[in-house]
């Protein structure tokens, strides 16, 4: 005879709400590390943050109904740091560095909140946007594409059956696990999981970083997620991404302001953080523009992180940089992130092997990969490019240009004033498919 | 915060053993058919059953401890069959047919009880025997054979973290889908699971029958184990097999007696049974000497279940007898289960589609197949050849010769005078390996 386990049974069938986001740690370690920057420096700067489904071909608003998106928005407004998760962030070592985050910090961050959203749909996609100070709209970016993407997960396995399931997510584990094999066949990697944002799922992201941990021993380094990092005891990784130039760029007065605002954000930084943490990431408006107009210093920092150039190319353009700063790049350190799954892992070890330290961080192919494990052939676990970005600062509207013009973001009037200022030069137009 | 369950945890902790065999309907229904014409007949045979490793390069002594191998022998001997499974044995339809056994059989069933075994070690094997009336000794063949097995499993998966089972279970569970759906392919496929004896384990087995039922719906038929098919409502499956020949030729006085044992086998069984319950199983002694010496009314029963030939030589064989009996084959039923994987069953689907009827038994391709499932290559999860034998029925020793010299069982000088009687003709030598 079977026992029924009632207690587990009846809070089960009572969840008013599966939430997909159940802690602000749930997050990118790199919003962290910029928000204390923010809030230092930029405390007053009213920033948007817009979601952009740049795979329109899969309609969201068709796929996850409004009411479930709002509950899970609705949710995530509720929360707020914890006691524990504000004493792990003051006693933790990071990057080898204790008291990363200042008291006065995180006694702000005790009281935060997510600010109000607006939702509304147009043309079958959702339009999510985010307004309010950035100290606040910048920590929506990873719940809202986590939200996203997991409700859209769910959309796809509802009506499946219970065992239909079961062979789905085995089939999933055998494909990550057969990858992992792959990985440990490279001796001297170095990875983390920088897969939040387009997950599968919280659960699945979490089975994926215990994978990575069984799998790869020392070689994989830890997660970007900081409340996984937290919960398994893991390093947390990440520096900075592109909101910092695209809202210096859209604060400035003008096309020279626009200019100097990447090197703008880099002396921000530096004034802060250290070490592994000075890492640049060159892409925001163009790489070649950004290596011919970078002072000396920057060659000092530790290292690059290519994001939108093909792997070899973006890394040989640094390399090719640093040496004619007179710098070793056997000493620098190249992470790549962009898009990147096992054999481009493999592809780009091989290539830069000896020639310059590397680090992979391994997101959507790592978290979100179910393509093939469904019983009858489905598009709708494919993982879809979505991103939330800012689109304005102050009022002005704020430009992502990146290598690949499949990338840029803001107004096109705007794009074209960027481009003027920055050139075209390096840009390499690649389709995006995660 | 992660609520324990401490009940389940508590009581997980406090399992003096995790029975391989929790009911005495965890056996193959071939068994109980059987049991009802013994206990009929001959409930005064006394016959010894006795494990045969035929992998003898598997040491089973050195890899299962002895400790466990009693303590789930001695388990098994504490069943009894409980009212539920007794009412549901009257109460159940088999094969069509209501009340396929007797209220008196059934009243002795209940107060059933293995006999005691006797266990040694010789050379690295256990020397595992059950002598005793053939009444009792016959129904520990399955058991014995599915706690050999499971222990054997359990022995390899020790010390192996609990990450890594998950990945293996994964595997598995893939590789079967797989296979799934290529016999999805076979549209007019007739399949039923025959893997008790040799499974991976109980759970394992009945996750591959919902797998079955799941995949294939109603071109699986049933489940040769009792157990799993009352559990799970499905037709419990199964005739003959060859002990019934064999402790009759052992009994017979003379040469002619060992002779006729197949067909007064055949006699017995259809005063008993009937319709799809009349399947000859052809190869005890050797298929070509049995067609040869058959009476014209074996052409009646419905079909055959070769054993050991090759399925496309032992099919070809079975239809020209019947062809020269006059009889359409197409009318006729072949079950093919010795040792069937989805190759084997696609090809002789392919090779008999219209010209007879098929139905296959598929065994421990089944329910123990972990080949390249291991994170590390291993052979402790491969499937071992191991069948639990009469060897001697009143004190005389009992043969099996079968198509396949290397299935054959029992004394050398006994083996030889069989073979004088039957003769040679037709007989393959062909490696064993489930």
């Amino acid at each position: 005879m079977i026992l029924t386990d009632l207690a587990t049974r009846a809070y089960n069938h009572n969840w008013r709400l599966d939430p997909v986001v159940r802690s602000l740690l749930d997050t990118d370690f790199y919003k962290l590390l910029m928000l204390q920057l923010i809030w230092q420096r930029y405390p007053d700067v009213q920033v948007t943050f817009e979601l952009i489904n740049r795979s329109r071909e899969v309609r969201l608003a068709e796929v996850i109904p409004e009411g479930e998106l709002r509950a899970q928005l609705d949710h995530a407004r509720t929360l707020r740091f914890t006691k524990k998760e504000l004493i792990w962030l003051a006693g933790n070592t990071f990057y080898g560095r204790t008291q990363m985050f200042q008291p006065e910090f995180l006694a702000w961050l005790a009281d935060f909140q997510l600010p109000e959203y607006e939702l509304s749909v147009r043309d079958g996609q959702y339009v999510l946007r985010f307004p309010g100070p950035w100290t606040h709209t910048t920590l929506w970016e990873i719940p809202a594409l986590s939200i996203i993407n997991e409700l859209r997960s769910r959309a796809a396995l509802r009506g499946r059956g219970r065992f239909e399931l079961d062979v789905l997510y085995a089939r999933a584990k055998a494909k990550l696990w057969d990858k992992v094999e792959r990985l440990r066949a490279i001796p001297d990697l170095v990875l983390s999981d920088f897969g939040t944002r387009r997950r599968h799922g919280f659960l699945w992201q979490a089975w994926c970083v215990q994978a990575l941990k069984e799998g790869l021993g020392s070689r994989f380094i830890g997660t970007s997620n900081v409340l996984i990092a937290m919960e398994a005891d893991l390093e947390a990784i990440g520096t900075n991404a592109h909101e910092l130039p695209m809202v210096l760029a859209a604060l400035a007065n003008d096309d020279d302001g626009v200019r100097e605002a990447p090197y703008r954000v880099l002396e921000d930084w530096r004034e802060l953080y250290a070490g592994n943490l000075l890492i640049v990431l060159p892409d925001a408006f163009g790489t070649a523009a950004f290596l011919r107009n970078a002072p000396e210093w920057v060659a000092d920092w530790t290292g690059f992180r290519p994001d939108s150039l093909p792997p070899v190319e973006g890394g040989e353009q640094i390399i090719r940089w640093w040496q004619s700063k007179g710098r070793d790049p056997r000493e620098k350190l190249l992470i790549f992130s962009d898009g990147m799954d096992v054999d481009s892992i493999e592809a780009t070890w091989r290539h830069f092997r000896g020639r310059v330290r590397m680090s992979f961080g391994w997101g959507t192919n790592l978290t979100n990969d179910f393509r093939g494990c469904a019983s009858s052939p489905t598009t709708a676990l494919d993982p879809i490019s979505v991103v939330c970005k800012v689109v304005e600062a102050n009022g002005r509207p704020a430009v992502k240009l990146s290598d690949n013009p499949s990338k840029a973001t803001g107004d096109p009037r705007e794009v074209e004033r960027y481009l003027r200022i920055f050139g075209r030069e390096g840009m390499v137009e690649k389709s995006v498919t995660v």
